[in-house]
């Protein structure tokens, strides 16, 4: 269910993905939020740092983890310009993560509700699903990005 | 399968999660090979530094990364005392690592052979999995590390 703000917080996310893109990273962004304020935002980061932690969601995590110590973040809201992966989700349901909002699936590595549906596994924390919010202009910067990708 | 080395490397993972366990950290630790060379060690750190990505393998996994500048490490082998959770066997496939080796099961949040078996999912990648080396000091390090945190 859309909630209020979801497309302000969503562009938020969408700024941190141009900064991926910019750095010649796969744009996706993320923001957390805890009831309505910004506990933090990031973008992939998995190139320039050549980590497997890169990916935005972690890196909002961490971040947010950091600002008020602690790993757990409950009552907050994740917004991620993709469907998140399996090491992402993992890492959102660990976190007490309590609603997920991105803008475009992806096929081959989402695992909220495309290549994998992680939630629908027995025993797995609840958390609440939005997809579409700004969907055009998340997949507009996934597939501009990719094309120069295939053109270089 | 068994192979040569396999308790020289999981006692280095054992050391690392002795320092997890002096932080006051659950004790686990992880040590990463390429064909038997090492080339990162880690101890979980998550109640440390209050950063959901604080597990050992993502740090092992992190620090190899960072060491030979590529977030993909194939050809490698993680050796982990215990069995790695959902987020972490996300993070072992993206960085298509070949082989994991653990020590005991974790059965509440164990994503390779207990709670969750990721890699019957189609389409996963092949990863050769190895359980039960030094299965008693892996356990009883976890056994006692609880027993203590109980009685607190």
């Amino acid at each position: 269910m859309i909630e209020h703000n979801d497309a302000h917080w969503m562009n938020l996310a969408l700024e941190e993905a141009r900064k991926a893109a910019f750095l010649g990273e796969v744009p996706v962004g993320a923001v957390l939020v805890h009831h309505n304020t910004l506990l933090a935002q990031a973008h992939n980061t998995r190139e320039t740092t050549q980590q497997i932690s890169g990916h935005a969601e972690i890196k909002v995590l961490e971040k947010a983890g950091e600002g008020i110590q602690s790993w757990r973040l409950p009552e907050t809201t994740l917004y991620v310009t993709v469907e998140p992966c399996l090491m992402c989700v993992g890492a959102i349901l660990q976190a007490r993560v309590r609603r997920v909002v991105f803008g475009v699936r992806e096929p081959k590595s989402g695992s909220l509700v495309s290549n994998l549906q992680l939630l629908k596994i027995p025993n797995t924390p609840k958390v609440e699903i939005t997809e579409g919010i700004l969907s055009s202009e998340c997949r507009s910067l996934m597939k501009s990005f990719f094309g120069v990708q295939r053109e270089s």
